[in-house]
C-alpha cells in the first residue's frame, strides 16, 4: 500500500496537471457539463489510484482513515473540480458515509454501492423553505402517512444539493414515531425536482434543487435506519460532513493565496512589489495563520474521530472557526490581486464565492455558537 | 421646482415600482441587455422627472448640488438598474462631469452632449494589465507619440468599465509633455475591444472591456483638457467618483438590509423568530450603524464640494469607511437570510458581490490608507 | 461675546499649558488630591473664561448650545484632568443637567447652584449589586417606603461614580406610585458610604463609592421631580450623558493618537522611520477614520439635541460606535508605542484603560444593540 | 515519577488553594511583597512536588518536556502569582533556559543553580530607549569595548522585566566582533538600577527596571556563550520564551472566562440569565475557540520543541495568534461582567491589563507578520 506522503503527492499532481485546467467560469453552474467532466475525472482518479480516500474498499475506495482524508480531502480540494473527481465531494461524500453506517444489505447493493463506485449520484433532502426546517432541524414539515402498508411522504424541499438529475434521495419526514429517513430512487412517482435554484456558488454536481413530494408512495424497504430515530441518525451524517467541509474549504483558500502570493510577488505599485508592502505581508501572514490554525483545528477533530470519539462539542468549535478563517483568506487573496481578483479570469472569485456559505452551511454560526455556548455555561465547561 | 423631499418620493416610488422589477439574474452580465432595459428605463425617468440628478439642465439634467445627488444617488442605487435608469450610474456619471469641466465648446457638443442625452456611452480607460497602471496612475504605460502633426496611442487596458460598445473613449495616455487625457470616437482605427471580462459582479452598462490602441490616430482636438496635466486633471475625476460610489453602495447595502428585515421579522428556527435572537439583533444593529456612519462621512464631502472646497482627504477617509461597511453590511444581510441570502432567488447575492469590488476601485484602500498616514504624519494632523 | 472658535483656542491653551502638566500616576486614585486639583484648577478655568461651557450662565456658566459644548468637551478631554477643570465631567456635568430639568426652586438653590458653582459635588446613585439595576434600571432594589410622612430609603449601592466625599446624593428608589427620584445632602442619617472601589480606570472625582441605605429618612421636598416618574426622570439624564460621553472621550483618544503620532515620526526599527512602515500608516488612517466618523455622529445628535428632538435612537448608535471606536484608537496607539505605550511614563496607558468601561458605562452596548434592533425591527425602520 | 495528569491536578488545586488567595491590588506593583510572597509560595511548590516543570533536575526542578510544561505552565498561570510560585515566570525560566545551553561549568554554578534553585534573580537586559534596540535587536547601543584585558559596558536600558534587586545581570552589548553576551552580578561597579519603571501590568517579579551602565568593567569568564555570536545566542531564548509566554497567557485567559462564565450563569438582567442572551453566548463560544486554537497552535510548537526541530517560523505564528486571541478573550470576559469586570474586584481587570503587552512583547506583532511574510513569499510557501 501507498504511504500518505506519496498519495498526497499524486493528488497534489493530479489537481495541478488534470483538475485545474478544466475549470471554466462556462461549466460551473452547468449540471450537465459538471457530470461529464465527473465521469472522465474520475475515470483518470481510479487510474492514478487516489479515488475514493473515504470509501470502502469493496467499493473501490481507499477506506482511508480520517487523519489520511483529511490531507487528501484539502490537496484535492485546491481545485474547484477536485473532490468532484476523487468522488469526495458533498453530498455525496457524506451520503455514503451514512448509508455505510444505516443501509441494510439490500440498501447497501442498491444504493451505497453505485454511489461509491459513482454509477449514481444521491441527494439528502433535508432543508425546507420556511416555515420548515433550516438550521433547526426540528422545524421539518414534510411527512410520512401510513396508508395501505405504505409511507406517503408529502412535502416540500429547497436549496437540495446534487439535486438535479440524481438518481437516489434520502429524505428526513415527520412520522408518528418520530422523524424517519427514507431512501429510494428518485424515479418513484410523486417525487418531482421544480428547478435548479441559481446559487451565488457553482461547481456543485447536481445543482441545487428545488424538490416536491406529492403522495410519494414507499415501501417499508426505504426506511433508513430505524424508524422514529431520524434525528439521531442525521447527526450521524452531519458530523463528519462538517469536518469534510473544512478540510476541502482549507485547501481551497490555500489555492486562492498561493495565487495571490504568486501575483504580490510579481506586480509592482508606487515603486515597490506587493511583496515587500507591510499592508500585504500583513494579509499573507495572517492567511497563513488562519488556515494553519484552521488545519490544527481540523486534525484535532479526525483524530478523535478515528479514535471513535464524540467530535459534537469540538466539530462546532472547528466549523464555526474554519467557516470564518477561509472566508477572510479569500477575502484577502481578492484584495491583493486587485481588479483581476474580482474578475473571473483567476480563480479567486470563484472561491471567494465558494467559501461565503460555509459559515451557513451545516448549522449556521450563530446556531453553533449558541449551542456551543449553552453547553459550556450549562456543564460549566473551563476554556 | 420640485422640493428634495419630492424629488426623493418620487424617485423612491419609481425604484420600487418600475426598476427593481426589471431585475433578473438573466440580464446581469448581458450588455445588449443592458442597454436595451437603459433606454427603456431612461424615457421613463425622464417622464417621471428624476432623469439626470447631477446632469447640466441643457441636457435635460437636474444639476443639483452634491447633497441632493447624494440623497438622490442614495435612493436610485436601492436597484441593480437605478443609477443606470437615472443616468447617474458610471462610468458615464463621472465622465460627464470631466467633459463639463474640461471640454472645448465643440468636444462639449460631441461628446458630453450625446452622454448627458443618453444618445451615447463613454468609458474611461485607465487601468491596464501589469506592470502598467492601478491603484498607481504613474505606471500609465500607454504612450501617445507625434507623428506627422497627429497622436498616436498605442497601448493595452484592461477592466474597462462600460468600454463595451462604447461609443466615445476617454483615454490618458503618456506624451512627452506628461500624462496627457484624450477624448475620441470608439469608431476610431486602431482602437479595438478584445472581450467583455467576466467580473465577480454584474449590472455593469458596457461590461469590463479589454482594449488595445494600435497605432489608434487622433488629431489635436483630441485632447482633453491641457496637454500634460492628464494626472491633475484624473483626479478631478477621481474624487467626486469616489464620493458618488459612496452615495449608491449605501443605497444598495440599504437595499439588502431591507430584504433581510423583512426575512428575520417572519423566520422562525429554534422556537422563536429570527429577529428576537440577539446575535441577529446585533446584526441589524450593526448594519444601521454603518450605513448611519457612512451616510454622515459622505454628506460630509458632499457639503464641501459643494462649498467648493477640496475633498482629497476626506473623501480618502470616506471611500475606506464606506466601502468597509457596505461590505459588512451585505455580508450580514446575507447571513440573516441564510441559504435564502446564498441563493440568487433574492438580491442579497448580487448586491453581495457588487459591495465586494468598492474596497479595490477608485484606489485600493491600502493605497489609502497609506496616502492617508503619510499627509497625516508629515503635517502632523491631530486627528 | 467670545466666538465658539475663540474658545475652543483658549481650552486648547489650558489644556496644553496648565491641565497636562498636572496629570500624574499618583493622583489618579487619590480622591482628596483630586479635589484639591479641581479646585486650583476650576478657579484657573474661570479666570480664562472657559469654566462649565454647559452650564447655566447665572451661576458662572457659558451656557452654550450643544454643538459648542461639543467642541469644547472634546478639546479638553485631551487631558485627564481637562473636563474636571472646566466642571463638565461626570457626574456633576449630567447631574447639573438633571437638576436644571427637574429641580424646584428650593431644590436648585440647594443643590444645583453650589454644584454649578464647584461648591459642592453630587453622585447619581443607580447601580447595585446583583440582583439589583446595571444596565436594565427595571430591576432597581432601593425601596423608598412612607412612613409616618417620610420617605424611609434602604438599599445598597455600588459603583457609584463621584460617591466619595460627595455632599449631595441622587438616588433612584423603588416607591409603590413607580421609581421616584430623591436628592438630598449625604450627611443624611442612614447614608454611608462603605469604600471606595479601586476600579481599572483612575481620575474620577469622587472615586467609585459603594453605598448603604439604612432606614435613611427624608421629607417630601426631596422628591425630585414627580413621584413614580422617576424612570422616565432618568432617561432625562442618561441621553445627554451618553453623548457628552462621547464628545469627551473622542478628546481623549485624540490625545493618545496625538503622542502616537509624536512617536513613529521619530522612532527608527529595522531600518526606516515607524512613520514610513505600511502597518503603522494603517493604525494612523484607521484611528482618524475613526474619531473623523465618531465626531460626526457626536455631532449629528448634538445639533439634534440642539433642534429639541428626541435623540434616543442615534444616541445609542453613536455610543455603541464611539465607544467600540475610541477603544480601538487608544488600542493603537498604544501598538504604535511599544514599551513605552504600556508604561506608565505616557499618557497612552491611562487613556487605554479608560475607554474601556465607556463599551460597559451607561447601558452595556450590548443592551443598546438588542434596544436598536428591535426598535427597528418592530417599525421596519431602513436604515 | 507521577504521571502528568496527577501533576496538573496538583498545580490545579495548588493555584486555587494557595496561589490565588493571595492575589491582592496591593501587592501587585510592590517588588518587595512579590518577592516575600515567592519566596513563601516557592518553599509551598517544593513541598507539593511542583516546583520549577521546565528547571534541570540537579538544581531541584521537573526536567519535564515542553509537552508537559505546556499544560503545568498553563494550569499555573491561572493565578497571577502561578508562575512565581513554580518559578517558571519570565525572565527567570528563559534566562535559566539561556544559561543551560550556554553558560560555562563555572557559570553554572555561579548563575544558573542560584537562578534555579530561587536563591537569586537574573534580569535580560536588552531593550534601550530610543534609538537602540526595542523590537530590532540590531539596533542595540549598548557597547563593550576592550580595555586593559577587560570588557568595559557602556549604555542604557529600559523596561528590563525582574531588573529590580535583581542579583544577576545578563546584558547583550555591541563588540567589535558582534554582538556579545555578558553575565555577572548586579552588585559589579558601574552597573546601577535608576528606576522602576510603572507599567500598565502589575505582579512582575522585579519590576521593569531602568538601568545604566556606565564603565562597567567585566572579566572575560563573564562572557556567555561565544563573543560575537550575541544575536544568535538571543535567538536560542527568544524562541521558546515566546512560546512559554503563550502557554501561560492561554492560562491566565482561561481564569478570566472561569470567572466569567460564573458570573453569566448567576446575574440577571431584561428578565433573563446573561448566560441565555445571545450576545453574550457568542462571547462564551468565541473565547473557547479562540483558546482551543490557541492551546493547539501552542502544543505544535511544542511537540516541535521537543523532537528539536526549528520552530521560529511556527512560533512566530504561534504568537501572534495567542497574543491577540488571549487580549480578545479578557475582553469578552471583562464586558460579561459589566462594572465587576472594570472595577479590580475581581481578577479580570489586572488579567485585561496583563494580556496587552503580549503583542509588543518578544517582538511586536507587526514585525512578526512582516518577517513571516517576507520568508513565505521569498521560498513560496503555500499556506
Amino acid at each position: 500500500m501507498r504511504t500518505l506522503k506519496e498519495l498526497k503527492e499524486r493528488v497534489r499532481r493530479f489537481i495541478d496537471d488534470v483538475a485545474i485546467p478544466l475549470e471554466s467560469l462556462d461549466i460551473e453552474r452547468d449540471v450537465d457539463a459538471l457530470d461529464d467532466i465527473a465521469r472522465t475525472l474520475r475515470r483518470q482518479a481510479r487510474e492514478a489510484g487516489i479515488y475514493g480516500p473515504q470509501l470502502p474498499r469493496e467499493y473501490g475506495g481507499l477506506a482511508l482513515p480520517w487523519l489520511a482524508c483529511a490531507e487528501l480531502f484539502e490537496e484535492s480540494a485546491r481545485s474547484l473540480l477536485g473532490p468532484i473527481a476523487l468522488n469526495c465531494a458533498p453530498p455525496d461524500q457524506p451520503n455514503a458515509l451514512l448509508l455505510d453506517l444505516l443501509a441494510s444489505p439490500a440498501q447497501r447493493a442498491q444504493f451505497l454501492e453505485p454511489i461509491a463506485r459513482s454509477e449514481k449520484r444521491a441527494c439528502f433532502a433535508m432543508t425546507e423553505p420556511a416555515p420548515g426546517a433550516g438550521s433547526d432541524p426540528s422545524m421539518l414539515q414534510t411527512t410520512a402517512r401510513r396508508k395501505h402498508g405504505k409511507w406517503v411522504l408529502n412535502g416540500h424541499k429547497k436549496f437540495i444539493s446534487g439535486g438535479i438529475k440524481a438518481d437516489i434521495a434520502i429524505v428526513p419526514a415527520r412520522t408518528e414515531e418520530g422523524v424517519t429517513l427514507f431512501v429510494f430512487e428518485t424515479a418513484t412517482p410523486g417525487y418531482r425536482v421544480v428547478r435548479d435554484i441559481p446559487m451565488v456558488t457553482g461547481y456543485q454536481i447536481g445543482g441545487h434543487a428545488e424538490i416536491l413530494l406529492e403522495d410519494c408512495e414507499l415501501a417499508d424497504d426505504a426506511v433508513l435506519g430505524v424508524v422514529g430515530k431520524g434525528l439521531a441518525h442525521i447527526q450521524l451524517r452531519l458530523e463528519p460532513a462538517r469536518l469534510s467541509h473544512c478540510m476541502r474549504f482549507i485547501g481551497r483558500a490555500r489555492r486562492a493565496m498561493d495565487i495571490a502570493q504568486g501575483y504580490v510577488n510579481e506586480r509592482v505599485s508606487f515603486g515597490a512589489r506587493l511583496a515587500e508592502q507591510q499592508q500585504v505581508q500583513a494579509m499573507v501572514a495572517d492567511s497563513h495563520i488562519d488556515l494553519h490554525a484552521s488545519r490544527l483545528l481540523t486534525l484535532h477533530c479526525a483524530a478523535l474521530m478515528d479514535e471513535g470519539k464524540s467530535v459534537k462539542h469540538h466539530s462546532s468549535m472547528a466549523k464555526v472557526f474554519v467557516s470564518e478563517a477561509v472566508g477572510r483568506v479569500a477575502d484577502r487573496a481578492m484584495q491583493m490581486c486587485g481588479a483581476l481578483g474580482i474578475s473571473e479570469d483567476a480563480a479567486i472569485s470563484a472561491i471567494w464565492r465558494e467559501m461565503r456559505p460555509f459559515r451557513i452551511y451545516d448549522g449556521a454560526n450563530e446556531v453553533h455558537r449558541s449551542a456551543l455556548a449553552r453547553r459550556i455555561l450549562d456543564r460549566n465547561i473551563s476554556p
